[in-house]
């Protein structure tokens, strides 16, 4: 008998007919002399419209709060994906976050899991219960509920896999793996049948949104094998583990990333340090700063380009704005109009060819490239966010298809 | 400096217009200088709507997964409730059921309510903060949420008054208090000032819909005052307490209560006992039975009458049809096209003029008596369904027009 977690999105049980179709596959994995345990999300658009609530009473409504109003959407899957279960006539229990021993600390809206004590879960686990527990949701020292902030839900399946030593932690979504390119736009995207924990981060960094960092980090760090598959149909989905064995393919995959904005301090006084007092100033704001570009002096002065995410673009120029004495820049430029494309892939790291080729098939296309950054297993591109799809397009076909 | 607990219904928090109000006349409390703690119930049909999702998918789900689903109403109230507190700029905390230490039975759905521990809701009284209960929701020795039944959130607020020791438990509700007949429809119906414990119950148990049994039944045992009030306006209310004092009025109210069904067992055998077997075998069921009318012994065999609650007579209808043998009834009649109309008041005890008085009014108005029943503060009476609002009108006129 296996320990099987199972995790499913919002879009999976957004309705009754949804919620029918999961409680069956679970019911599956049960028949099968499995022991289960699933973490759901809230329904469909349940989150989104319990922010609209609060913001309709207090946009600056406490994060306390937040958490308190948003905890019921996991709540609600909870109860009903159980008595989905009891339907179909198998023995079944649900948990809050608190109720399965998720402890967090205390950063509402963004909390980490700092331990799952496993107790209430083991005691229903030997009833030989399918344990469905609410995803994304924790008790902090304070006894109040914390939420842990975007893609929580995969993190709550990844935890509880991790602690309660399961084979396998089941990530359900609506697309059925992982593949080479977005298939939405990339007509040859691939499926991939696995790939490997650094692979998965940074393709999941880079905005392509099948699994969240967080998870993908403590399932390496705890070595949980995951699986990504879809909900909607029984096929086989990528596995995401360790060691990744078929070190053929240089590029694992192509991504696009449009949550991108572009900041250039035009002639600023080139000496040591500056850089370091621009990004000093945002990252105390707890901004991250993505790709950043320096031009070579010139007559004492240079330009200072980076990213950072949209979202965070107007507090940047603030920032900015409030240090310009400091900065001393000639003119501050900013264009959202820019997406990040990127080729991650373990195997590019001994391979100075790649940047080459994926810079070729870029001038091929005829797509100017702004900005470029480089690690081990990715090269990133800052391209004009309308040729975006087009570049991810050339990248692919001159990597992926054979 | 005094503490009050306030309870607030779901039509008072309804939108974020009447959350906003409500949060109004808390703060104008607490700015008065009180503590404030206030338990709320699920925003207008959330419940409802809940109860729904959850029959879509299945209509036999088990109580303990339903206390699960509906207990998110309350959670999603006083979030926002505090919410815009924080937006007028108070200190405020929102507690769910077990946050605020209810302890209640593992009777899922109409759980009791066992104590209350108070060390949270002190502490947080202690920093001067508002504190928002959820009401309706406990927590059992399983550490499972239950829910506390029909009128739940009232008796939340008599039990946080009671274990608190405040020195009032304001009840707002969408009238603006007791009246002495339903104001819907009787035209002359007067607001009582004040009204005893016993005569709420009897109020409350006759269908008056102001303040639910249990709530009184708490507050009489434990002392603790209470206001009935509107949350929409700023009229006097009515007190419930312990001593009326003012003992002129000899009804204090006239009701109407149309969740009744009348059954007739005809033609029974005339033996000791023959009433009892039969409602030994429907309070077996945890059925009430309410009026009963015997008639009086004929060659031997006998009628037996008696009403239960509207939705109680399909299974009262079951049991008579299994044990029919047993009962040995000739015919068995029954109809829903019943009311039962009664007058309350702790003056009529001593006065046996009331209960002519009573029948001469619905005399005179033409209107057919098929039951009777009597007790120390209140008189009882069937009548067509059809007639009950003029039964209504005729009594009060008869009795409270001056």
């Amino acid at each position: 008998m296996g320990l099987i977690v199972q995790k499913y999105g919002g879009s999976s049980v957004r309705d009754a007919e949804r919620v029918m179709n999961v409680a069956n596959r679970i019911v599956e994995a049960y028949d099968a002399g499995n022991n289960v345990v699933v973490a759901v999300s809230a329904q469909g658009d349940t989150t989104d419209d319990l922010i609209e609530k609060a913001k309709e009473i207090n946009p600056n409504a406490s994060k306390r709060e937040m958490d308190m109003l948003l905890a019921t959407g996991e709540q609600i899957s909870i109860s009903l994906l159980a008595m989905a279960i009891e339907k179909i006539g198998r023995p079944v229990i649900s948990l809050t976050g608190w109720q399965a021993g998720f402890k967090t600390d205390s950063n509402y809206s963004n909390a980490r899991i700092s331990r799952v004590d496993t107790e209430r879960l083991k005691s229903e686990l030997d009833k030989r219960k399918i344990v469905i527990v609410a995803g994304f949701q924790g008790l902090n020292k304070y006894d109040d509920i914390t939420t842990l902030g975007r893609g929580g839900s995969d993190t709550s399946a990844v935890a509880l896999a991790a602690t309660l030593g399961a084979d396998i932690c089941e990530i359900y979504t609506d697309v059925d793996g992982v593949y080479t390119a977005d298939p939405r736009f990339v007509k040859s995207a691939k499926k991939l049948d696995d790939i490997s924990y650094d692979e998965m981060l940074e393709l999941a960094s880079l905005g392509a949104n099948v699994l969240h960092n967080r998870s993908v980090e403590m399932a390496k760090k705890y070595h949980v094998k995951l699986a990504v598959k879809s909900s909607l149909n029984k096929n086989e989905g990528t596995f995401v583990k360790g060691v990744n064995k078929v070190e053929k393919m240089l590029v694992r995959g192509v991504t696009r990333d449009n949550d991108v904005a572009r900041i250039s301090l035009c002639n600023v006084e080139d000496i040591p340090g500056k850089a370091f007092t621009v990004f000093a100033l945002i990252s105390k704001e707890d901004i991250g700063v993505d790709l950043i570009l320096q031009s070579i002096g010139n007559n004492g002065r240079k330009d200072i380009s980076f990213t950072v995410k949209e979202s965070d673009l107007e507090r940047v120029l603030e920032i900015i704005e409030e240090h310009k004495e400091t900065i001393g820049a000639a003119e501050v430029k900013y264009t959202k109009d820019v997406s990040k494309v990127s080729i991650v892939g373990a195997g590019m790291v001994n391979n100075a060819g790649v940047a080459t080729k994926m810079f070729e098939a870029l001038y091929n296309a005829h797509i100017n490239i702004s900005m470029i950054a480089t690690s081990e297993i990715k090269i990133s591109v800052l391209v004009a966010r309308k040729e975006a799809e087009r570049a991810v397009n050339a990248i692919h076909d001159k990597f992926l298809l054979d």
